[in-house]
């Protein structure tokens, strides 16, 4: 029997393994939201909860996806089985480059210790943080040691998706002029380690202060001072010293009174509302599209107003 | 009796009359969510439908302000009452820069015919297209001839946002080196017109046939073919331009037969979407923290997992 002939439950035995094809189906599965693939999950979640969790977020152009890359040699180096997850569409593990000639940064293909998944970006709601969910769900129960989330630094959607990981690396570069003044707030407040990336740049320097300039203004109140690192992922400096930070971040929590218990919390609400949001909203686009035609006419011709007819839909959705 | 003393219901013929404070007030009162000004909503969707919502987007850096700014410049030398919709944390019209002697772009500030809103990044699950929405709704219903939305140009939200427009403008900047490589389907997608800004930069020639080799990949199905368009927003060059490619737009949707309709079916469809999300998401708010700190518990010690507990939760909200 081929693996494409099995359903959902079927494939959990050979998941639990680490059948890297068996993975792959079931996030297929998941992906299509294909019936008793979300039981899946629930069967596959005591097998969970042992992986590493590690978001990397930066801007298109900052090398991120590069950077990701050498972490996996760095960890494949110790032998350690590593998965991708890839949200970010401009990332060439994404495959998601539209034009011209780059190179493929993805030199892990032929090994069967690293797993990439590329998701694309989803409908509005939260979709995209459950794929996400979803997948890193699955890496964890296949066995990976490290699951590094990988996702454009840009965007809410993009933003929620680094609530998922354990410790959050937020990749800047230097010479991109008012770049650090234009970063969002909310992405200040997730990094638990900067990165200053390409850090031959002559503007480096300039960059760093900026970066601690914003870090005295922000509160501190977690016992962890995120460190500014500087790397040159093309060439691996400062890789190792990375992977130091980040194993540094992960005893500091561990350490801390409350502080794993607190991030875990927080982590596990997020993954609740995630859930419960995405699933609220494959519940909306049925009724929006059940309630059909009749009520886009009336809005059309403004006989009726959306905020009445979000009213009445919400009736018939939510239990009074 | 002061404007603070009165309630959302006692604003609206204040509103209605284009009264600025009067305006913000409510906008406020949206922004909480206080009780009674989503009621006031329906009273002043008969008194919308007749401002001309236009949705500029691009990346921070891309000259975006500067470009809104002009636009504004040029529809008030008209005599056209504007409104700008700031939903680009990385804007001057936000207030939004962190550091630095950044020059503020707001050239409009005590100009009555000018209301400029801005609008933060809120939570998931499309708080910030309803909020952007709301805005837009009550700008129109004072009476502002034009509504100029401002987004930065990644992530799904702020994507959203964009769906709001009857014409969507896309900004690029030249010499970003794989920028235009790494633009996302869905800003293509959504654009009416590309306007390459800074186009006294070198690789402006370069950028302009990028743009036009990932159009050739799209497929063309409205009639309209998305002109790129060149502009030096600084000094202003360009802006007539952009002006007639805006109105060549609205007229090209409605002289064809359907596009108008179908572009307004759409809008009408996203934006009931966007409030029933929205409002959805407020419930699922409140659930979650009413279940409370035993749920959190039995999530972090994993005796409950989170799919199992989604639909729980699902079951309480939702209609059976």
């Amino acid at each position: 029997m081929s693996i494409r002939d099995l359903s959902p439950a079927q494939l959990v035995p050979m998941v639990l393994e680490g059948n890297v094809r068996a993975g792959s189906r079931l996030m297929r599965f998941l992906d299509d939201r294909v019936e008793g693939s979300t039981e899946v999950l629930k069967d596959l979640f005591p097998h969970t909860g042992k992986a590493r969790i590690i978001g990397f977020t930066g801007n298109p152009g900052s090398g991120k996806s590069t950077l990701v890359n050498q972490m996996v040699r760095h960890y494949r180096a110790q032998d350690l089985k590593v998965g991708v997850v890839c949200v970010d569409p401009s990332s060439p593990f994404s495959g998601g480059a539209i034009l011209g000639d780059r190179i493929r940064m993805n030199s892990h293909a032929n090994d069967p210790d690293v797993f990439i998944r590329s998701l694309a970006t989803r409908g509005a709601m939260g979709g995209l943080s459950r794929s996400t969910y979803d997948v890193v769900h699955v890496m964890d129960a296949m066995g990976y040691d490290l699951i590094l989330v990988e996702t454009v630094g840009v965007g809410q959607d993009e933003l929620d998706v680094m609530k998922l990981a354990e410790t959050c690396v937020v990749i800047m570069v230097p010479g991109m002029g008012d770049d650090v003044q234009a970063i969002k707030a909310g992405i200040l407040e997730v990094a638990d380690i900067f990165v200053v990336n390409k850090a031959d740049h002559p503007e480096v320097h300039r960059t760093i202060k900026d970066l601690r300039y914003l870090q005295s203004l922000l509160p501190q109140a977690t016992g962890w001072e995120p460190p500014i690192h500087s790397t040159i992922a093309t060439t691996g400096e400062g890789i190792e010293g990375l992977a130091n930070h980040l194993s540094d971040h992960i005893d500091a929590l561990r350490a801390s009174e409350n502080g794993l218990a607190t991030r875990n919390r927080a982590r596990n609400e997020h993954v609740l509302m995630t859930i419960l949001r995405a699933n609220l909203s494959d519940r909306v686009e049925e009724e929006v599209k059940s309630a059909g035609e009749p009520l886009l006419d009336a809005l059309v011709s403004r006989t009726v107003d959306p905020y009445e007819a979000a009213e009445e839909l919400l009736q018939r959705i939510i239990q009074p």
